[in-house]
């Protein structure tokens, strides 16, 4: 193929796209499609100490700095990484990019107030670069809440945020899956095996390369 | 007074900033007002964090996200130090704000490029924040930089670049100061004492202030 496909793996936390990302990662390479599989906030080194403030920063910052941190890490990881490999061709997967911002900050920490939705949108249409497929994820919160707890890793702001919080974040999710249906696609993972999930991804960037 | 003063000080480095937020912050004091003294990049809790990635980060963020993160520290300032101070009243003396973003990254980096000085003008436009005055402290490039020698401070990535860059820099504060005269107040300080530049921007504040 000769030019490149931008995808992103949305969905709350302990919904399964960290196992995703790997397994569409193998299922392309094995096709011999050239991917590069990358993660935000972070992906390029300096979005990862912006990361760093971000996640695990001493002092919490107001809600639109926190907002333009996450898109300043942002456009170094498109500006470095994301914008090179789709230049050369290549299949780019990010787990999470724009429309988590939306989520967490927009419609999670603003409760959807029009002028934070607003000046995410700009900041995303500065920035100049829109995933061409974006698969949504969708667990039950008691299954994603299991996972969480099972895998023992560093728990950061988001994970230790309210119940409310997160019932906003996935109703925010749902409502960008509406408003762009040609760009998102939802994949209820419940009860589906990762390998299930995986062949419905695999199927549909399949369609989309052929 | 009832109602906030928002004034900043620009210019290049070894220009005299510091020394004169210093004596302006006594100066004011002693005239009875309540002043608040701060600096950029950082000048919140949160916004010192980004100060760190930016100035002594490892990683060199793109031209773009290196704005960005200006600006997110910049809006956590605003958010967390200077609107609350101006909204008691205060007088808030700032060393740097969004004219430094335009001449070191906009006529420095950038080179004038039109684009970066829009995706400046508007981030600054969504802050909602804009300074009352501005008083650029100007000086020769040689005197500039034998008070940088003689101050032995640890030297951030601005200071270490080339002599082009500090004169686009220069000639940058300049334009800003011509398209923006009635806010941009510009000092040579070239053969005078700290005290008569601090004379110079006392009596122009007490001015504003009666």
């Amino acid at each position: 193929m000769s030019k490149g496909l931008f995808i992103t793996l949305e969905g709350g936390e302990g919904v399964g796209k960290s196992t995703q990302l790997k397994l569409l990662q193998a299922a392309l390479l094995s096709a011999g499609v050239d991917v590069v599989t990358t993660r935000e906030p972070g992906g390029s080194p300096g979005a990862e100490e912006l990361r760093q403030v971000l996640l695990f920063g001493k002092h919490p910052l107001s809600l639109r700095a926190e907002i333009l941190t996450h898109f300043a890490a942002r456009y170094d990881h498109v500006d470095q990484v994301i914008t090179p490999a789709l230049e050369a061709g290549k299949v780019v997967v990010c787990d999470r990019f724009t429309d988590s911002t939306l989520a967490y900050q927009g419609y999670g920490r603003a409760e959807g107030n029009p002028d934070v939705l607003r000046l995410i949108s700009r900041l995303q249409e500065q920035l100049g670069r829109d995933p061409d497929m974006t698969f949504l994820l969708e667990a039950p919160r008691d299954v994603a809440r299991l996972r969480l707890a099972a895998r023992g890793a560093p728990v950061d702001r988001y994970e230790l945020s309210d119940e409310g919080f997160h019932a906003r974040v996935l109703a925010g999710f749902q409502e960008i899956a509406r408003q762009d249906t040609g760009r998102v696609r939802r994949i209820s993972t419940d009860g589906l095996s990762p390998e299930a999930v995986n062949a419905m991804i695999v199927k549909d960037i399949r369609a989309r390369l052929q």
